[in-house]
């Protein structure tokens, strides 16, 4: 399968496409040149950025492609008008999941300072992390990220989020030039298995430890505050790690922690697949599912900032909401019984816990 | 059936019950008398408010319970720890509907300038017209409305919506009092009949020209810019009326004008359940239906300015999420073929029609 994905150019694909573990999907640049003046051919850490999230879908495609066993995914590749582009990449009715995507985007242009505000309202300065000072005019910026989600059709069998992202603004015309990254990764089960809970954890905890042991419990923490459905007061799942807004320390030293971090989606969450895909179930419990699907598009459409962004600015709006479930249940005040394995993972939503006894 | 609605009052209770038409259920405030300095006690236009939104639950509430034919709805009273209340009707899973809700809520407290400012953002001086001066700390304020959500099973059989409220701000402590009216009434189908969208407006104009043949074409234009969702450049049905911070004229003029509109509901929507309720349809009529839900989802949570106040705010968060569908749906992309009935349908939500012909 070839598309065409014009604003990534042919070098950056290339070099992606050497990364590839398995993949049955070949995205190929044809008949196109990417403009000169795009900023990936001109800086080499945003070019390293944007083949680094390219990687990271391809690996994770080629992971799911190879246990759905149901073909290949479907490509959509799409220019951004006012600068950039991305590829989405969608597996939907799979002999496992329900549905499956991941989407790259790398857009760049120039905002207000509205907007500028927006993206940028809890960032420091990197390096001296002095507060960012809003701009008078418009501002360039480039933002590149990889975003999924994927729904397993098995009630016993978690969904899984993951989202990693590169933010710069400024650097031109007198505006200091402020970067920031960003992503975690996300498990939401229907039904509490302690143990996927705490494997989970573990291979990310694992993960982060390689660079720095402050790092996970305090992007673990972030992660339960941040899918916090608040109108619910219930987080959306078991958690996972989450931060934002990261800028101090070397880009480099980040990208190599994306890195691992997403290197260990596949051991983390596949093998809970593999044991839940097959595991019988009763119509009430994928009812229960579904009443869950539900919290997941509330927390995606009411508080989820990278929908918000993208649905209000123009996104498009196929490859945002490729994170909706294929199919969502809302019952009026669905309570479930007291003591059931539902209830048990509402209490767990509803007080997170330290799944590796960090103590923190 | 007796419940206990302690913030609405007996009186308040029992005037309503005069009204009602044929109404199953009773609602009756018992052991507890409303405080004496209930904004309603004091004022007679308040009370009136009140009476008329729960009257509007009441008279709903007995014709759905009649064409439904599965029994009574459910009624939840409740009070809100700052002051007031709602008392919130639902029918879940029954013969026609798959989900019906009437809720009425009443609350009133103070808020600082930041919630007034969200509030009154674009309300003007009632009778001057002049802009509205943002308050330097806290102001009363005073909320009450009915709104309605109802959702048949049959994709031939359209969904209604409809809300009235008014909103007081200020009128204590130097605080000039801005009062305001807003609503209205709309329809969503699956598949366009265009005699029902042509009903439901004809009904609805009939009703607005009795009181001022320029307030239909202002507000079914309103409808239509209103009920947009956005990211789609889709309209969320064939629309109705709608019309926010109406207050250049007589309260109680603009009172008996919203009691025309709600009296319109009725013969404008119920006829168009009775005659689509049984007619036959196929599975794929069934996804369409479950595919425009999701679009419904959309707008709601991402848009709708009551929705996302309410939750933003600490509302009833089950009053507020009754108008979800019992369930819906998201196909990645999904387009339907040319020239299908499905097709037929987007198309008018991407180019609202003038259905009346009255050349506005």
């Amino acid at each position: 399968k070839r598309v065409v994905a014009p604003s990534f150019g042919v070098r950056a694909v290339a070099a992606a496409d050497t990364k590839f573990k398995s993949g049955r999907t070949e995205i190929t640049q044809v008949g196109k040149e990417r403009p000169a003046d795009h900023p990936c051919n001109e800086d080499p850490l945003k070019r390293k950025a944007e083949l680094l999230y390219l990687s990271m879908q391809h690996n994770i495609v080629s992971a799911f492609e190879e246990i759905d066993g149901s073909g290949d995914f479907r490509v959509d590749a799409w220019d951004r008008k006012t600068g950039g582009g991305g590829v989405t990449m969608v597996k939907q009715g799979g002999n496992v999941f329900e549905k499956s995507g991941v989407a790259v985007s790398c857009v760049h242009g120039s905002f207000g300072p509205e907007a500028f505000v927006q993206a940028a309202q809890s960032v420091r300065m990197p390096g001296t992390g002095a507060p960012v000072e809003r701009p008078s005019g418009e501002v360039p910026f480039f933002a590149c990220g990889v975003s999924s989600v994927n729904h397993p059709w098995n009630p016993h069998a978690p969904t899984m989020h993951f989202n990693y992202r590169y933010f710069e603004i400024g650097g031109k015309d007198g505006v200091p030039k402020i970067w920031w990254y960003g992503g975690g990764a996300d498990l939401t089960p229907s039904y509490l298995y302690e143990e996927d809970a705490i494997h989970f954890h573990q291979v990310h905890k694992d993960a982060c430890d390689k660079h720095d042991k402050a790092l996970y419990p305090k992007y673990k923490k972030w992660c339960d505050e941040y899918f916090l459905i608040k109108h619910r007061g219930e987080t959306r799942g078991v958690g996972g790690i989450f931060f934002d807004d990261w800028n101090d320390r070397d880009q480099e030293a980040i990208m190599a922690f994306q890195k691992d971090c997403a290197d260990a989606l596949i051991p983390a969450y596949i093998p809970l697949v593999e044991k839940r895909k097959d595991q019988p179930f009763t119509e009430a419990e994928k009812e229960w599912q579904q009443i869950r699907r539900g919290r997941y598009v509330e927390y995606n459409l009411v508080y989820d900032r990278g929908t918000q962004f993208g649905l209000r600015t123009g996104g498009r709006t196929e490859s945002i909401l490729m994170s909706m479930p294929l199919t969502a249940r809302w019952e009026y005040d669905h309570e479930p019984a007291a003591g059931s394995r539902e209830a048990e993972l509402l209490k767990v939503t509803r007080t997170p816990r330290d799944w590796l006894n960090i103590g923190a």
